[in-house]
């Protein structure tokens, strides 16, 4: 078996993953997380580049792992590889996250790589079926918001929502899960609703599975939630003990359903 | 043919249709708008008060304007009309704003009146087909919008939504149109996105049609969006010269499609 390398973005994720096992770390310039630490520096505009350093480096398995954000390109930096896919990926770009990064995944692999996802290196972090802290919320809200998810996932949008009795309080879009909670907690403060977070229809949880986290849990009881409801076995918990002692500490409900 | 009566809420639609002929003006406390100028001040509690008193008055035509909101119900004032309509009331309150206007439609088409819509009233406001102001932007974030709105409207969710660049910047929940503008400009500003705005599917154009006003404009621009698409002969401008005198202010398009 060859090594492994970690493509990280930011986060508390690309460690817990590094802990799983022996790993070069690759961070990319421009993107949220910084280059410290990295044992490979690489840039989006030359793919070429790093592809061989993994190669050389003997490196087989690949995963990504940590928020990453879309980026300029400076024409003048491309290698040949990149100006290569540049014409796909411009048009994956147009077409949402999810074909961007089923076509990234499509590069790699068609470099030789194998892409491992984050729950496959860390199973233990995934979150169960059933209570995870305190006691699940009566269906209703997490129903009107899951039905919103829905709804919403064929058109690649909507990885989270907030309702609160029976009304739909947020929706995410680009801006992301937690711009989603502090609008919620400005506009509606004090609501009792629950977050739902869902990977959507589309979503390759090789590279992008939905994420709950300890900071998660702050926004939505600042936003005055009473509980979170994600996806059994499609969003990570990052990480765990740090989520439920979250929840108890500020008596939102955890839990998770197919 | 009777008198004519608006039951009005906050923001200048009232006044606006009051313009079209004479009518009685009832206010009911508790509302944006406050009770100013209304010569009839009634009491969600105390419907059955009210239809006497517009039965009395000749009132055969009954018009809502304006924005209203839920509001709490103070069980010991209730007159025994309402009392008798609660438990279905309460029913469709809990089955989204679209029932719940529904009912209330329903409730006084069942004493006799007749429902007019301000479009009827003043067709001069609703928005048609073709370039308002400015010159159309290219259909890709518009489209995109739309798309969205079209997939949670079944759900009686989204009057309203911000594209930009093919990306979903805002999808507008309870909060309503001017809350979701203004997340936007605070996390995504200067987008140069699109703002659409249809009626859902199951609305009632009779009692809620979607309104445009110069500070949506405003607003639309404050969060740097560059055009708003709306909904030809569903969507009502008010007024349209103030709204068309905002667009080329701030140098914002405005359009309708079917």
């Amino acid at each position: 078996m060859g090594a492994r390398a970690i493509i990280a973005g930011d986060g508390a994720l690309p460690g817990l993953l590094a802990a799983a096992g022996p790993a070069l770390i690759v961070r990319l310039e421009g993107m949220p997380g910084g280059t410290d630490g990295a044992d490979i520096v690489a840039r989006l505009e030359r793919l070429g580049a790093l592809f061989s350093d993994l190669q050389g480096a003997g490196v087989t398995e690949v995963c990504f792992a940590g928020a990453m954000r879309r980026v300029a390109v400076e024409a003048e930096a491309l290698d040949a590889v990149t100006r290569d896919l540049l014409p796909r990926l411009t048009k994956a770009m147009g077409q949402g996250d999810d074909a961007l990064l089923r076509d990234i995944v499509a590069i790699f692999e068609g470099q030789g790589f194998t892409i491992r996802g984050a729950h496959e290196l860390r199973p233990d972090l995934v979150a169960p079926e059933g209570a995870i802290a305190g006691i699940p919320r009566p269906e209703g809200d997490a129903a009107r918001a899951r039905g919103v998810l829905a709804a919403l996932g064929p058109l690649d949008v909507g990885q989270a929502a907030v309702a609160a009795g029976g009304q739909m309080l947020g929706i995410e879009t680009l801006q992301g899960t937690d711009a989603m909670l502090r609008f919620v907690g400005r506009t509606a403060p004090g609501s009792g609703g629950v977050l739902v977070k869902r990977a959507k229809p589309g979503q390759d949880l090789r590279v992008d599975m939905p994420v709950i986290g300890p900071d998660t849990v702050l926004l939505a009881a600042d936003a005055g939630l009473s509980g979170i409801e994600v996806q059994a076995g499609h969003v990570l918990l990052v990480d765990p003990d740090a989520v439920c002692a979250s929840c108890a500490a500020r008596g939102l409900a955890l839990w998770a359903v197919p």
